[in-house]
């Protein structure tokens, strides 16, 4: 019996690590036993008593809670998720919460538990090498769960020549039909209506522009140590990733679209034990298409950027100010690319010394993510 | 720098070996010091120079030979491949010899390389486990050569999970698109221009009736322990096989169909050390369609008899005497399927307590395939 402790339990991945939970195999071997939100405490007072939690964290309470309940101990405000990781001392640590303060909760798992399913992506998107060597040096094991990088970790396993490529598959996002000139109109609620994958309003928004895809190439290059990388339009998401090597073998996964089968794996590896859907293969095409820069130039400008862990940094802070001014109305889609273009130039501005190095320490990392966002801000007000 | 020995060095796998080894890694890596041929003594000299060889096999020596050339040993006759492989003592044995006698040579390989690559189908489809079992005795590695097993066994390389299913592709084959009502009527020059593969005579048939394919879900079976297989017809052959497992993923292998990319892979394995073209993703369809066993019956005939060693052995011993006579113009393209079929029927009477086991000696699968072939080419003289 492995103990699980899940960071973000009741956002979208850990409300599908739940359900996975539930199945036949990993209610024998998984035991859950701490979660953290960053403010449902209905949600998690439901677990602490469904699943007997040891101890869970929230984040930003919006009223006064006791230290324990149920015999459950209660972790309250910044550090909490870290405290209860801490206190947990789980197996497992699935890191599902998104945004940037997903860094800090990883870093604490990698202190903590053997293994860290990552689903946060500004885990390595922010930090670069930062978060993986330290799992290097305290031998613990980093297993994504992002759709895409689960399925290049699954086709490299076994594998010791390393990838001449790595092609990462994208739905082409919720706008893709439209004429790119008339991208410069579409509304929010024409962009948050993504055709494959049902996740939150940023990573929807991401997805139309393919900065979510950016930050998946910066995440493959870290991860798997390939800077060769290409991405390719497979519009129905049913090839989640694709590697080459030099003897002109590709692997491919392909599936169904679901995040809970690369949860399951990240939990149960080595073994599979989930039990999914299969698609059938008789009367299947599976298509690629090229990317048309003109359409996604966010993609364009992370390729720019591959291997210069500062200016990735800056590029998902822009991004994600960016994406909140243009869901509350401040700015056209559009232009959510260029605020990230001109935040990353003033970026290599400013930093010009220490780009093209890795990140030294974890206040770097926050620091640059702050001035990002500043900067950001400031180009956001300046473009009314 | 690893040894080796070509069983079959004139073939057409023998013949893409040796480009292999002229390749970069493979010149500095690998050392060919022993080869086998059926009866070509002018290839033979040709590479005993070339390669400086230690010792060769030559079966049917068309004139007197000596027993050693320039410093190469040189063994002839009816034992001889057994005997050179014995004296060649390589790390890894090349089984690239067609049909039942590879068996033998690769029971020999067994005896003495670590390494065992198999091109040789009939070493397991004729035998079930059997030689299987006496590699797994003695400890030594037996990696598939042909290209659909050599994908799955890529495929599977470090997954402890058994896949829930095993997906073959198949090209159709050279008379694919020729009405089933015709297909009585096909000549043997009509079916021995393959679409894709360029091939031998016998398997280029054998591709035609799919009788190839069963072959090959035979040997699947045996080499991965996987009952559950399905084919699909791919019809350019870039997809080279696929596995299922439990929890909805799909693993593909794809890339341009060569038989020399496997043959590598045996060689340089656990490493890729082979350079081949890659084809373009971008614009490329992937499309399967399901089989017409009206098209195909012997391979549902295949499917039928899956799992039992002595029927399998009769399947592969009726088809080759089967192609043998439809290729010389003694039956219809169409006639192979019942001279199996009915071969297998009687093989199933005369062998009732002993089917469903596995063989238990090299004696009685030799006898099976005896048996086997004798009635087959009654079969062939009645339908006249």
């Amino acid at each position: 019996m492995k103990t699980l402790f899940i960071a973000g339990i009741s956002g979208s991945i850990g409300e599908q690590a739940l359900e996975v939970l539930n199945t036949e195999w990993f209610k024998e071997n998984v035991k859950l036993i701490g979660g953290s939100v960053y403010s449902n405490w209905n949600k998690l007072k439901i677990d602490i008593d469904k699943y007997k939690l040891k101890a869970v964290a929230i984040v930003n309470a919006q009223q006064n809670l006791p230290n324990d309940y149920n015999d459950c101990k209660i972790f309250q405000g910044e550090d909490s998720v870290e405290k209860a990781i801490q206190y947990c001392d789980s197996d497992i640590s699935l890191i599902a919460t998104s945004g940037f303060s997903g860094l800090k909760h990883t870093i604490s798992a990698i202190n903590f538990s053997e293994r860290i399913c990552l689903a946060n992506k500004e885990s390595i998107v922010c930090g670069g090498n930062y978060v993986l060597n330290l799992a290097k040096k305290f031998k613990k094991l980093i297993i994504p769960v992002d759709s895409e990088h689960s399925a290049i970790y699954q086709l490299l396993l076994g594998e010791v020549t390393i990838p001449e490529k790595i092609i990462l598959t994208a739905s082409g996002g919720s706008v893709r039909d439209i004429p790119i000139d008339s991208l410069e109109n579409v509304t929010p609620k024409e962009v948050l209506n993504h055709p494959v994958w049902s996740m939150g309003a940023r990573i929807t928004v991401d997805s139309a522009t393919m900065v979510n895809k950016g930050l998946e190439v910066f995440e493959a290059y870290h991860l798997f140590g390939v800077k060769n990388i290409d991405v390719l339009i497979n519009r129905d998401s049913h090839v989640h990733s694709i590697v080459q090597f030099s003897d002109g073998v590709f692997k491919m996964h392909f599936g169904l679209p679901n995040m809970k089968v690369p949860i399951a794996f990240s939990i149960s590896y080595p073994e599979r034990k989930f039990n999914f859907n299969k698609p059938l293969l008789s009367n299947t095409k599976i298509e690629f298409q090229k990317v048309d820069y003109n359409r996604y130039p966010s993609l364009q400008l992370a390729f720019n950027i591959l291997g210069n862990p500062i200016l990735q940094n800056a590029f998902n802070a822009a991004d994600e100010v960016a994406v909140e001014s243009f869901l509350s109305g401040g700015i056209k889609f559009t232009d959510i690319y260029y605020i990230i273009y001109k935040t990353i130039n003033k970026i290599q501005q400013e930093f010009s010394n220490s780009t093209g190095r890795e990140f030294i320490s974890l206040e770097e990392i926050l620091e640059v993510d702050k001035i990002s966002r500043t900067i950001a801000k400031q180009f956001i007000l300046q473009s009314r």
